[in-house]
């Protein structure tokens, strides 16, 4: 056989897939993996530019060179694993990519080993699932500028394409920046899908708790829904999931799954690099909370006896509230987004990734999972000022959010009163409230600590930094 | 001078306060910090039983055997570096104390490392600030039981003094566990300092920004409220700190305060670790949150001119919106300490804590910051039920929220119809209705992940994991 252009470590659905889509492109690939079983499946997918070997020395023989090798193992200690069994065939000059949702931390460190030794590393968020990774997912590849020359042709020809107004068709990849930079902005794109799904998840517990919609309105709603502001593929999904019935039952499917959702490491990561970072994103752990509360299904059970809350009932124009409820998830989106380029933002300043966040806009238009055309107004934002701290200082998109306000104080108001948990909705106007705040009663906070811990205030009349002995002060006040 | 019966390094306000704390008591304290200045401070206190000395080798040589020796050193690398100066002196046998504010890992990482050689080391929390230190703080120490045994003296004299009402008087101390178990546990409890300032600020926020109430209303309100279910030292010196007026100007000290929230690391850290370990603590997370939103002064300054909202108007009666106000913080401050004890209940099953949450509660009633009566309550709880899952479970607790829940929701239907952000109560009520919610839209989450990834869902009414194609099904019912 011909030498093959790179080479794919690992033959799970994620690897198989893009090994058939490079394949189509017209690469040639070699797959490895040591499991035979899965050697065989992307042997009988019947590609002839695709060849699965299960000896890895098999694999390294038939790689052209520099070699390029992608590694899409499980994050954590498999990939550090795929690296020691590679790492003694590798010359310099060879590139290695973990195409995996790692850590952007552990990428760093393997990216420092592994470039001290003269190899290129890659790490690379790749998004879409098992379809994106067939027929084009969204990648956002981090790490040494001059491997991305080397993978690039690979990596545009594989990527989603979106058709822009002119006709042309951009690819749903770019180089993102340094180090862990990739995986960075691939963990952030999947927050803001935490937070999205979550937003998704509370206006359908209103309409369906509370006020009683069934699934096929629901479905009816969504539907709609994806005709205006929200379009997107997750209300698109949305849609389709309320038209599905269970075949025995004859009920809507969605009403028998089990209210526990799973959550993989990188919302939580999300949250916690934010936090790390300064740059609050209180949607995205919002939604993260969510999901850990609702495993614990066992205590809500047993609380659902004891603790009794308001009947929901709804008095009013239906079609009304449903309008209302479009408009407050669309402002507590932009708010949701607003969030998540925030810790871009400051990930590129702590961090030295030197972001382009129109771009990043751009390649999440295709392939993965927040894919919408909303996102052309973040890179239209970005466009109008490169430097923008926030996307709701952006005057379209903040007036966006001004505008639709009215909507979401009326739908928490509905939540709060008919006990109805909103909490990603409850932190979007809470943000967009303290954000538009020139005075926050941080002030107290600052009195309190001083009181407590003498750690000292700043005045807004003049500079310095002051400490007040509040109790003697406060004794000979009264 | 007789030998010492422990030493101090570290000589900035805490060490120093803590040996005079230890001397009034009746042990002999040596001291050490590499500052002249600071050891001088220590010496001229003009306490006997003190002796401050510049050269480590000197303190060494003072210290009764087994030595014991309290690190009050920043932490982070301060703390290591200590260890590194004092670890060729110590001899099996020893005993190292870290009193400040180490990450529970960190001291982990420490103890084993110690403990491998047969030096004993306890990582503790010490509550309470300068005057604390002084006069009583709340002790927190984890690790090796054996030297608990040789400390516990000092501690239990030095610790603040809770009467009970029998009249004996209880030592805010215990030995709280294994390991990093006092640094965890400290942590959680500035988590939940935390959580009580924010619903306090967003308390004030309303009654001041949207009310109008005067400091000096704001002053008679928090000093009813002391009176009652919200008795405790923070409600205390916020109560102070509105007395309190600018010398110069004759107006509220408070209202002159810059409203940037500074925060150091252990509020952050809690609402990290709390989703390391699956906890949800909503109530910590948003208000770490709402710091770091204060801190962005000039970019709220900015989006204050371009993004209005409604202007704050009150039509009712003031007082009864005042009362619903003190229910509703006390109905948010039982979720948000139900909160907290959910993280200590999940480290303690994961790290093997076996804490006692009950002995926690008590300890934390003198000295701390969050000290107050409430606490009993807490202990209580868990004395009815010691595996209690979660404090809303428990019925006195639980109906307390449940009956204070209307006001909670009228004070966020307030807030989210005048514009005021609420975080930290909008958490607290959506917490309350999704954990007594026996039904999530966590299913909605579940179809959506199965459809775009293939994860699988679990049924209500079937054991097994299943896959459905959402995307053929609901393509065939349309």
């Amino acid at each position: 056989m011909q030498k093959a252009d790179i080479g794919i470590v690992g033959l799970g659905v994620m690897g198989r897939m893009l090994a058939l889509n490079m394949a189509r492109n017209g690469f040639r690939v070699a797959g490895y993996d040591l499991d035979g079983d899965k050697v065989a499946a992307l042997n009988t997918a019947g590609d002839s530019k695709v060849v699965g070997c299960q000896v890895l020395e098999d694999l390294l023989g038939l790689l052209e060179r520099p070699r390029k090798i992608m590694m899409m193992v499980p994050a954590g200690k498999p990939v550090d694993s795929a690296i020691a069994g590679l790492r003694p065939a590798l010359d310099r000059g060879d590139v290695l990519i973990d195409g995996g949702n790692s850590h952007f931390r552990d990428t760093e460190r393997r990216a420092a080993a592994l470039e001290a030794g003269g190899i290129h590393y890659i790490g690379t968020g790749v998004s879409g699932g098992e379809y994106g990774a067939l027929w084009g997912p969204s990648i956002m590849p981090g790490g040494d500028p001059k491997a991305w020359s080397l993978v690039r042709p690979i990596f545009e020809a594989i990527a989603a394409k979106v058709t822009e107004p002119d006709g042309a068709l951009s690819p749903c990849v770019t180089y993102i920046g340094p180090q862990g930079a990739g995986h960075f902005v691939k963990m952030v794109h999947n927050g803001i899908e935490y937070g999205d799904m979550q937003l998704i998840a509370e206006t359908y517990d209103v309409l369906h708790r509370a006020l009683g919609l069934s699934a096929l309105q629901l479905h009816d709603t969504f539907a709609r829904w994806n005709e205006g502001d929200l379009q997107s593929y997750l209300i698109e999904i949305t849609r389709d999931i309320f038209a599905v019935r269970d075949e025995e039952t004859g009920k809507p499917l969605v009403d028998l799954i089990l209210d526990e959702a799973q959550h993989k490491g990188t919302g939580k990561w999300t949250s916690q690099s934010a936090l790390d970072l300064g740059a609050a994103a209180p949607i995205i752990s919002a939604a993260v909370e969510a999901r850990m509360l609702s495993a614990y299904k066992n205590e809500r059970v047993r609380a659902s006896k004891l603790l009794s809350g308001p009947t929901p009932a709804f008095e009013g124009d239906v079609d009304a509230f449903v309008d209302a409820m479009e408009r407050a998830m669309y402002a507590a989106k932009i708010c949701s987004y607003a969030q998540g380029f925030g810790v871009l933002r400051a990930a590129s300043e702590e961090y030295g990734y030197n972001l382009h966040y129109g771009e990043i806009a751009k390649i999440w238009r295709g392939g993965c999972i927040i894919r919408a055309q909303f996102l052309n107004k973040i890179t239209a934002a970005f466009e109008r000022d490169a430097n923008l701290p926030n996307l709701l200082l952006d005057p379209e998109l903040g007036k966006a959010v001004e505008a639709r306000q009215d909507a979401l104080r009326q739908v928490i108001c509905y939540a709060a009163a008919n006990g109805i948990p909103a909490p990603a909705l409850s932190s979007a106007l809470a943000y967009f409230d303290a954000y538009r705040s020139e005075r926050l009663p941080a002030n107290l906070l600052q009195s309190q600590r001083d009181y407590f811990g003498a750690h000292t205030y700043r005045r807004i009349d003049r500079e310095g930094a002051f400490h007040t002995d509040w109790a003697a002060l406060s004794k000979a006040a009264r």
